[in-house]
């Protein structure tokens, strides 16, 4: 036994293992013989080119692990090539990013040597990722010694595997010097400076790094915002001017914030390379099924299925379904406002500290259902979008995040809606405002980060035990590590996250001039949600593999459509309150108007604003005019130097 | 004499000629020499490589004929070369649309022997224009015998001659048998059938093509309108319901209009090879100047001019002017009412019938006055812009059809607002927007259309009397031809033509719930405009050089903005209408609210539905796809095929 430890040990430590792949422990040998040689093939026979390697665990194990877990890195060459092959953007000698080439690497600026050091783990992990997930079926009918696991020409082997459940998993591993310097650059100093966007997005990715630039770049724009809140709220001022001027901030902040965010992404993804870089062909799903067909864009025969039958779905069950959801928010909305009401005529009757607190339960009780609901939803939603069988991972992601944001907002939203439109009750409506606003955040930090964290530390000190007992007192690292990180949680995408800082931009947007205060309780949230988030990424969860990203995506998108209903509620607002209706104190239709009148102007002025401010930077524009000019100018003396020679 | 004019036939019959440069009468031979190698030059050494020579004119002229006019023709592998050069997309053996190359040029649909007819005459001429255009200075420091022409090494040598005089125009001769079988099947057959679509584009360039395409598009989207306007009109349903229903179909169809049009131009730029083809590398202006500095895309020395400059001029002078202009519209405006209320009041004091024409001569004067104004506001604005020294084209046109679309915008539809707004007069309003439109159709028909051909007839006439006179009934073609159209009127592209149907979709999409006959005149009006158009184009106006177009650019932009205004504009003329406010009879606030209700929902619905329909159809986008992916294919092949190599 001693034997088979030292050599797994000695075996991997042949070549830097990057990425963990877990087969189901029950999976035939000949299968994993075939695809260990499928990953070890040379390239030109349509191999993945690969280092991979089998992890023994200790024989003596009385809790059983999992054999089938193999490790795979890769050597340099490859890794140089495959940066090619994934089209990644590197600096180049004279500070411009350019797409990586084999041919040109003594050109690139971090370039030394053999190239050693010049790609990050994370771009490691990426290139074999992509490698693996390029590793396409050559002539073989099915998996061998599974004969009911088909195969065709041109399938992507580890999504065949994967949707039949033969592949468990497959993630990148952590580099524990690394991880330890990023994370105490990152959040373990307590101290007021910028964080570590370069380090984040060596370590994770660009997707990834973009979320907390985002996060901390919204955080900060806040401040204003918080800091005119503050004064608002202690002196209770609600004359007309004050809050049309608040109202008016909000607007043209809310708009420039959006925008001036699509620059600062651009020039975060120029300078990390995604911007000007080509999307890559992307792969049908793991779990897209349909009838042999022909592709019309590849020509090659693959699974189809027809629009028709998917528009069927979606407009006759999820559409209905997500209806019906809607339905039901309103109704959980409407029992709360009954027990507002008991509790509001509990306290009228007998008013006392006991019936005070009472006040507040409704709102409580309220706002943990809508948690509850919204997950409940989310589960739903990703279920009904599967079931849907999108072809590609990017259109599965747009169906599911209208899904979940229609409902999440009719859900967080409604009832301040109508405390604020039907009911015109301010006082309601702040005090709702303010109790759903705190008690989500609080539910929020718990679920996210503590439940983890407690969850992931007994198990840490579960398998610590097991490797104790295992091994005595000798440090066994790789395989400790790989035991452990298999089953830590998988990092499921920033989309919960994006969609919480949705929320919060939604409370502090659309009824601000309502409550001041909002601002101030999202700038705290965010504080510690840096800190939150940062340390789940690190020691909860599997580390993700890195996400090139240019920009937030649909988020952009989602942010400025509730932008514009903020303008539509703020000045809605403005109309209902006491002070602005004293200043018409004959008609109504004046103000009304006048409102109305108001409100037009202020969305032209948002639409003009919106598209006078470039969405790239000029000094981005210049660089990415440069490169264009240069490969046009490369082309142009190419081809003049093969008429030459001709 | 006879050997000069033979001389000069059979030597320019050497090659066909496709493009006419005239330069000064007075310009110094040893420029004209100079110019002449350099386009006859190879493009090893910097040239154009193109053929051209001297036209010579009979001596006994005696009428003086510029002697300085030349025809420049190009070799078959010149052409094709820069078919490449340029970017050109032509159809592949799979029918798809491909950059051409001369190295695949077999693979090519209607590539036959060594290519004679492959690309159209307005390509070939497109290819010479490209081909002067950059031909570029060496080392001379300024063109020869003239030392205050200053050169530097990359400036484009034929807008430098442009911008100084020396060069007075180059432009495209007239193919005259392909024009007679064009205008035959374009306009000289009286018959309901679309515009030879096609044809057009090959012989004036995408450009065009696509606004006639659009024009065609506009007219027929308006049929259903116009059809359901005239039992409207007649039958005076002025009911709510009617009413409504008309304004939401009206909604309904000005987004699905532009929508559909959006995909209608993806479907002919694919069929035309603009769709994917690469945008070139713009040259400045020819107008533009500064001091010499270093551009920061090519990094060559060339003139700049700091933004911050253009900057203050735009703000402190230009967007003043503009102010200034407008201001003066209103006045005008309030003129034309003074006019309006003391003829209306002459007519109610004796009505007959000399005081009912009276009724209507204020509008036509009116009428007449904001066609005048547009035009000297026309002018201002394009010497404004113009000095505001724009770099690039582009740029200067966006600036230009900023200033411009603002001031026609209010000049021909701030009375009908004020009308329709403050004064609330319906039966005005219905009668000034029926005189405004039919008054501007009729001017700009004959402002466009009979004038210059009138004016183009006078100068055939006299051009062929001369001709005549100096050689008999012998025919010369070619000379005639360019003495012909070198005084011929030069087509200033389609910015007009735009700005006119801008403007009808003004009248009819903005108040077509006052006057819904407004579309039955449009469509008369634009089934004439098709054929004046047309026919100017074939013989009133120089032939153009084709120009690529993708999309027909910013005016997308301006007719949806025009659409979003609809909107409001129509909501607010419904809530105005005596038959909606009698269901309200007590309170006008609900009435209003209901209003702006119903409008926030139909812009709601604008944007979404704006959103989901897709730009580009479903089989475009994947022969687009196809493409992207076969040249990702073949990259990959070719790497293996160098890794296999070494």
């Amino acid at each position: 036994m001693q034997l088979g430890l030292s050599f797994s040990d000695s075996d991997v430590s042949s070549f830097t293992p990057l990425v963990v792949l877990e087969l189901a422990d029950d999976t035939k040998a000949e299968a994993i013989t075939w695809l260990l040689n499928r990953i070890r093939d040379k390239q030109q026979n349509g191999g993945a080119e690969l280092l991979v390697n089998q992890l023994l665990f200790p024989a003596q194990d009385d809790q059983k692990s999992n054999p089938n877990v193999f490790v795979v890195g890769s050597t340099l060459q490859r890794l140089l090539n495959g940066a090619e092959d994934v089209g990644l953007f590197k600096e180049f000698q004279d500070g411009t990013m350019r797409g990586f080439t084999y041919a040109n690497r003594e050109s690139f600026k971090d370039f030394n040597g053999d190239g050693e050091g010049f790609l990050s783990d994370a771009e490691c992990q990426y290139i074999i990722k992509h490698g693996l997930d390029t590793l396409r079926a050559k002539n073989e009918q099915h998996v061998p010694g599974y004969p009911k696991l088909k195969l065709y020409p041109g399938k992507s082997v580890v999504r065949r595997l994967q949707s039949k459940g033969v592949l468990i998993q497959y993630f990148p591993l952590h580099n524990k010097e690394d991880l330890k310097r990023l994370s105490f650059s990152w959040y373990k100093k307590f101290k007021l400076s910028f964080q570590p966007l370069d380090d984040i997005r060596h370590y994770f990715g660009e997707g990834l790094a973009l979320y907390f630039g985002f996060l901390e770049y919204f955080t900060f724009a806040l401040v204003p915002m918080a800091l005119i809140g503050i004064p608002y709220y202690l002196f209770d001022w609600e004359d007309y001017d004050k809050y049309v001027l608040f109202a008016v901030f909000n607007l043209v902040w809310s708009t420039v914030f959006l925008e001036v965010w699509k620059r600062c992404s651009a020039t975060l993804a120029y300078g990390w390379g995604t911007l000007s870089r080509k999307k890559a062909f992307e792969e049908p799903r793991a779990g897209f099924h349909g009838a042999l067909g022909f592709n019309p864009v590849t020509g090659r025969e693959e699974p189809v299925y027809p629009s028709s039958k998917r528009q069927l779905r979606i407009y006759l069950v999820s559409v209905p379904f997500v209806l019906l959801c809607l339905y039901l928010s309103f109704y959980v909305m409407m029992v709360y406002f009954d027990m507002e009401f008991w509790a509001i005529n509990t306290y009228h009757e007998n008013p006392n500290i006991a019936t005070s607190i009472l006040l507040f339960v409704p709102s409580i009780i309220y706002a943990v259902v809508i948690e509850i609901m919204n997950l409940l939803y989310r589960c739903a939603a990703e279920f009904l979008t599967d079931w849907e069988n999108h072809r590609l991972e990017s259109s599965f992601q747009n169906h599911l995040v209208l899904k979940v944001l229609v409902f999440n907002f009719v859900n967080c939203f409604a009832s301040l809606f109508y405390i604020a439109f039907v009911m015109q009750n301010m006082v309601l409506l702040r005090q709702s405002l303010a109790t759903l606003l705190i008690t989500s955040q609080i539910l929020n930090q718990v679920m996210e980060a503590f439940l983890p964290y407690w969850l992931q530390r007994r198990r840490n000190k579960k398998v610590h035990k097991r490797m104790r007992r295992l091994m005595g007192d000798k440090e066994l690292p790789l395989l400790g590590q790989v035991q452990l990180e298999t089953e830590m949680n998988t990092y499921l995408g920033t989309f919960d996250d994006y969609l919480e800082q949705f929320l919060l931009f939604g409370y502090v947007s659309l009824f601000s001039c309502v409550y001041p205060l909002a601002a101030v309780l999202v700038v705290l949230n965010n504080i510690t949600e840096v800190y939150s988030d940062a340390f789940k990424m690190c020691h909860v969860f599997k580390r993700p593999f890195s996400e090139p990203a240019a920009n937030i995506g649909v988020w952009q998108l989602a942010f400025e459509t509730m932008s514009i209903i903020a303008v539509v509620t703020n000045c809605a607002l403005i109309g209902l309150s006491p002070q602005v209706k004293a200043y018409f104190p004959e008609s109504d239709t004046q103000l009304i108007l006048i409102v109305v009148a108001i409100e037009h102007v202020l969305l032209a002025f948002k639409f003009i604003l919106a598209f006078v401010i470039p969405d790239v930077p000029k000094h981005i524009q210049v660089k990415l005019a440069k490169l264009d000019f240069d490969s046009l100018e490369a082309l142009k003396k190419r081809k003049i130097l093969e008429a030459t020679e001709t």
